[in-house]
């Protein structure tokens, strides 16, 4: 396979957003999670609109970015991608400016082979150029000059529109499929 | 004109990186600057090494970005573009990891008009999807996607390849004329 320029969001793709929200609106205000009520929908829309606002303004402070637990096989699948591809990382980061230092250590921490030139914060995702973007959120998508790739997460399980990436164990196949459905 | 995406570098660009650089080597090292010695080199390549790691050092901290000086123009010149197309700041912030708390705070204390959604820090440029660059660095531009156009500065004074704004009154003109050129 031809060396790729990918793209790679970061929250909910590589760091487990989703999970932390969960547990800290679970210990804050005790909520309990059902699975099959979280499908097609964000949480946020699932909330009370005040424990929304609190949620909100924790993740202004910033620090919640720089705890999150790594998605299951992301760091092995992106060592394998960073060594025989062009590997960028490129998440939204400009909701929450305080969130920048914590999403540049996190990274530093759990995936010091990145090259840190090949970190991108942003807030738009079209200004990215790339053959593959992998994101959770479909709206980047619309715009942008590669192909994008749907990273499986529970809000986004009805959306039909983009290939996708169940889990990190299948990211090589799909990126060789992908790849070779371009070229011809 | 048609709408075209246009990324604008920061440190040299819209904010005076290097008059401050020279203000404290001046302040903290005794440099007197003779202007001529300056055209084609780079400020570390003139002063004593130890004194370009203290100058490191002291970029490391972050805050020297927040404190920057507007380059002569560049608000007014950002804020007509932003008003005519798709501006994005994309700016190298990955060197100098505390920087990027600072300058957000610049950018968004002296050009509140841009889309905070429109920033970008980053490392390598070729990244960045647009159809110009305005970069006081010419190796940016050597695998960009779209057209550079070289900000001048005395460090890349003696850059030929690739056209010049040599100040921010001439931007509309420039602009004009390059996306003229490429469109016949």
């Amino acid at each position: 396979m031809q060396k790729l320029r990918i793209a790679v969001d970061m929250d909910e793709v590589i760091a487990d957003m989703h999970g932390a929200k969960l547990a800290w609106l679970t210990e804050r205000f005790g909520y309990e999670w059902k699975e099959h009520l979280l499908v097609g929908k964000n949480v946020r829309d699932l909330i009370d609109p005040a424990h929304a606002a609190a949620l909100d303004e924790h993740l202004h402070l910033g620090e919640f970015f720089g705890d999150l637990q790594i998605i299951d096989g992301s760091v092995e699948a992106l060592r394998e991608l960073n060594a025989r591809h062009d590997l960028f990382i490129t998440t939204a980061a400009m909701e929450f400016p305080l969130s920048l230092r914590h999403k540049w250590d996190w990274l530093r921490r759990n995936m010091p082979f990145l090259d840190p030139l090949n970190i991108v914060f942003c807030g738009r995702k079209d200004i990215v150029c790339a053959d593959f973007l992998i994101d959770d959120s479909p709206r980047h998508f619309e715009r942008f000059i590669g192909q994008g790739i749907l990273f499986s997460a529970p809000h986004n399980a009805l959306e039909t529109r983009y290939p996708r990436l169940a889990s990190w164990n299948d990211a090589a196949h799909v990126l060789t499929e992908l790849s070779s459905r371009r070229q011809s």
